[in-house]
């Protein structure tokens, strides 16, 4: 068989085991492009399907532990509006979606039935799992046509600790090929598209996990970020989403994409509807004490203190700074907007607001990745982090069926394949590139160490507020840069994506602009319609200090409570 | 000037500046083996100076916080010392004693008596540091001739903390040139000898403070241990010394070797005669946090209720593993003597010990170090993590001078100059090492946690006790593998070292041998002559979990305590 032949045979099969009765009979049409509200008035889902379905994390663990609801219900009423979702946007469905005999689900009820007890933290709630963490005897395909068949032996240790939890781990979802990319496109299952406007994308590569958990297909999804892969389709879909620092949750077992690239350490994180879904999964994981299952996870348990913001003034009177741009391309007028929405919210609820001076955000970038913008100001343009060897790597996973790499968005693809050599650079000039990331790194912290004169609580700033993109959702193949999220890839600052509203065309207009920082941002600008973002959410990154998602999910809060005050002030 | 001139005129003017008065009159002649008690009866130093030298870290900084003694006082009194330990060890000299005014250390002595109050936790305490680890305005060679005359514009962080706890940094000491061997030896600074007997190694690459805190030269010194360089050193020369994990203690603004070597990283760690300098100097880096700093280290505190052995029953009854061989070499008569001293004091204290399976030990060294014994097994011989682009670092810091890259201890130089590539090996190449790596940190966990079957405590082994080397302090030159410490810095555990006895010919004696694990096992079998190393000083290794660097110390206490009593009963 050809790799065609086996994508198209593998994507036939794909709806193949779904109860016919949960399909939808009234699917919106195919130009209709906010599908968003759909799943919610869709005649495939009840009464009870809803309400269970637009339910925060907290309330949905209170009534699966009071018995209100059952798990078998619970994961029911998920599991059909996930494949509403999934006739809307194409999230991509797999897992125990092959053979939906909810057994183990059963099993939950039981246990609270005869002991009166949960199972755990997580007891009875459904969990989505990107494509590549392993579930035992469910596919990875990780978006490469010979992964194709690919049955995975065991779990995966976040899905034994979520099991251990309680939790239910019921879908898997879409990527891209390669994992490397900020769409989400691949031979096997095609394209998600964006649930607020199916013209646009919906972010990668986890931006199956966007989609779906945007349609509240799902209350808690985890994906993987290398260099924005959670909070892009996070920020372009309009959910909730949290990249942690390196090895606070585990990664064993998954399957990935540039196997052994230790250099920049992807990670897995949490997305969800509400800020509490983030915080439930990351304190539910650690309190399992990961490090005894994967040698990886640092030994360092949930601080209840670092939480209550103890390095941080107690989160009396926090000083947030605002990126207005990072000094390389300047973000669209709505990304502005919602920093400017963010600033007024944080003011009002009393808290500081200063400008956040970006430090060396080209060379960060151009560490990482090679990029035009940089080229002409740093030797060695050839090298970067990524491109050391990724070209090798992609070729072992598309070799076998000669499926071709994708080229269609710019990011890494285009210029990787035109460009790079196919064996890449030597061990020593990769060594010299972490010298570099290393330097960046230890600058930065001083950088930031240094604004304790600016702030007037004696303490540095507290967290940096960032836009995730220069851009909210584009259309499908002009992701073109993710430098707004690898910063924090490369320095290892967590990131919580927040939403923040969406774009307007009355009040996003285009504005005249005559200087440019370079032809990367000339390019930008001139991309810019706000007609074509037409309803795109609008999100901002809230980053903190490595190793601190306690402080970062606290901050959080505070911060999404100061919008959520300012908007029912409106 | 050539490499050899370079180098002659850095030495001679070497003692230059060290007051004439404190040079000693009376050295024992160079056929003397063990000088280690010399110091102690030497006429340059006073009956205050053997005192101050001979007491603990904590004695010393009760005395000091007391103003029994001025820092003045304890810093000359060390440094006289530490003259009279170069002229008999070589341990190397620089830094303050390069112009000894002691103003610094002046300030301390004003501070507490203006105040009442010590400066920190250190306060008033001499420590003295690797080469590497940068003092401003003082030369660090590294063992380069080619380095000479390079004078560190600023502090590195560990000496920043250090003195802002009161600490004074007052010597700096020998390594071997590319720090990557286990003994102590370069063009510029000839070799450091072990105190205990000088015709055996004093270890390395941190082999300078090895010698000069067994002679009490220093009462707490810091090295770096990237395959055991912190603890062969101490091992060898009877001290205690700990090999943190990963980016716990901060290594920022330190020079190195084979910068940009991220796989196996190089960590800091202190040597001292008594576990409670080990901890005190632990503590109190911790407490300054020193992740503001430099942004490798870890965001975690020091914790107390890790100290009291939470995790390990609370320290009531533990279950020690004895690694007597590692299936690769078996160690000499007095190595296996120490193992079975510390068995049997371990038992007589109530606590349990059951036999360590070795797993892999042969594949976690060939991934790090090419190695003759598991080559056959192994495919991808020249590839290994240290020979990456070794040939390449080295030549980029001999070539200015046309220096010689040493080749004489075995380990590592021999067939690295011999056998290698100068190109080294590809990035891609790398990233398949590390996967390696990461499966053998993942399976030698499950190993660990598979032991909760045999110990009758409900939990796993609580730590690893093992040989530091297959033999005590071989000759100059001899000191072949490192594979007994290697293994704790590829899966990264702690390792303490603690003294247990010296090699006694009478005890120690060779017994007759027919079957060997390999060629290596014979030749360091038949090596073996317990005359060749009398009265070197015989040690073991306590290997503990990632990151647990506080249970490690504590349960290093119980195993001190345990060694104590036991030779007390004698």
């Amino acid at each position: 068989m050809t790799w065609k032949q086996i994508a198209a045979e593998k994507k036939s099969h794909q709806l193949d085991s779904v109860p016919k009765e949960w399909l939808s009979a009234d699917l919106p049409p195919s130009e209709a492009l906010s599908v968003i509200d759909f799943p919610g008035e869709s005649h495939a889902l009840s009464t009870l399907d809803v309400e269970i379905t637009e339910s925060s994390v907290a309330s949905l663990l209170s009534n699966l532990a009071s018995s209100k609801w059952s798990a078998v219900q619970v994961t029911t009423s998920f599991y059909k509006r996930a494949i509403v979702a999934q006739e809307l946007v194409s999230f991509f469905l797999i897992g125990k979606a092959d053979s939906p005999n909810f057994t183990d689900f059963r099993a939950l009820d039981e246990h609270l039935q005869k002991t009166g007890q949960v199972v755990g933290a997580l007891h009875g709630l459904p969990i989505s799992l990107k494509d590549q963490i392993s579930i035992k005897g469910i596919e990875s395909t990780m978006g490469y046509v010979s992964w194709v068949g690919q049955f995975a032996e065991k779990n995966s240790v976040l899905v034994d600790i979520l099991e251990s939890l309680g939790a239910v781990p019921f879908v898997k979802t879409n990527i891209c090929q390669t994992l490397m990319w900020t769409e989400t496109f691949n031979h096997v299952f095609g394209r998600t598209t964006n649930p607020y406007n199916r013209s646009l994308t919906s972010g990668g590569s986890s931006g199956g996990e966007g989609a779906l958990v945007a349609l509240k297909g799902s209350p808690l999804g985890v994906g993987s970020d290398i260099g924005g892969s959670v909070r892009i389709p996070a920020g372009f879909c309009g959910v909730y989403g949290l990249r942690p620092s390196y090895n606070r949750i585990p990664y064993a077992g998954c399957v990935n994409s540039l196997e052994g690239e230790d250099s920049i350490l992807s990670v897995l994180g949490p997305l969800s509807n509400t800020l509490d879904g983030i915080k439930t999964f990351f304190k539910a994981v650690l309190s399992k004490e990961p490090w005894q299952m994967d040698p990886m996870v640092i030994r360092k348990r949930w601080s209840e203190e670092e939480y209550r913001l103890i390095d941080h003034g107690n989160g009396e009177k926090l000083c947030f700074a605002i990126m207005w741009d990072n000094g390389v391309v300047v973000p669209h007028p709505p990304v502005r907007r919602g920093l400017e929405i963010t600033k007024k919210a944080l003011l009002a609820a009393g808290h500081q607001v200063i400008d956040w001076k970006p430090y060396k955000h080209a060379e960060i970038w151009k560490n990482f990745n090679r990029s035009r913008v940089s080229a002409p100001a740093i030797p060695n343009f050839e090298n970067a982090i990524w491109n050391a060897a990724s070209a090798e790597d992609f070729k072992v996973s598309t070799a076998p069926t000669g499926e071709p790499v994708i080229a269609s968005m710019g990011l890494l693809q285009d210029e990787l394949l035109s460009r790079l050599s196919p064996i890449g650079i030597s061990a020593f000039e990769l060594w010299k590139l972490h010298k570099i990331k290393r330097d960046l790194r230890q600058e930065y912290l001083k950088h930031w160490e240094e604004t304790v004169s600016q702030t007037g609580t004696g303490r540095p700033v507290d967290a940096i507020i960032s836009p995730m993109a220069p851009y909210t959702a584009p259309p499908h193949g002009m992701n073109k840069t993710a430098q707004y999220t690898m910063w924090c890839n490369l320095l290892d600052y967590p990131a919580m994506i927040i939403p923040v509203t969406k774009v307007d065309q009355a009040l996003d207009v285009k504005q005249p602009r005559q200087q440019f920082y370079n032809v990367d941002d000339r390019e930008n600008y001139e991309r810019y319609d706000p007609a074509t973002h037409e309803n795109a959410p609008v999100s901002i990154q809230i980053v903190g200090r490595t190793m601190e998602e306690e402080a970062v999910i606290a901050m959080s809060e505070i911060v999404d409570k100061a919008l959520r005050g300012a908007k029912s002030k409106l």
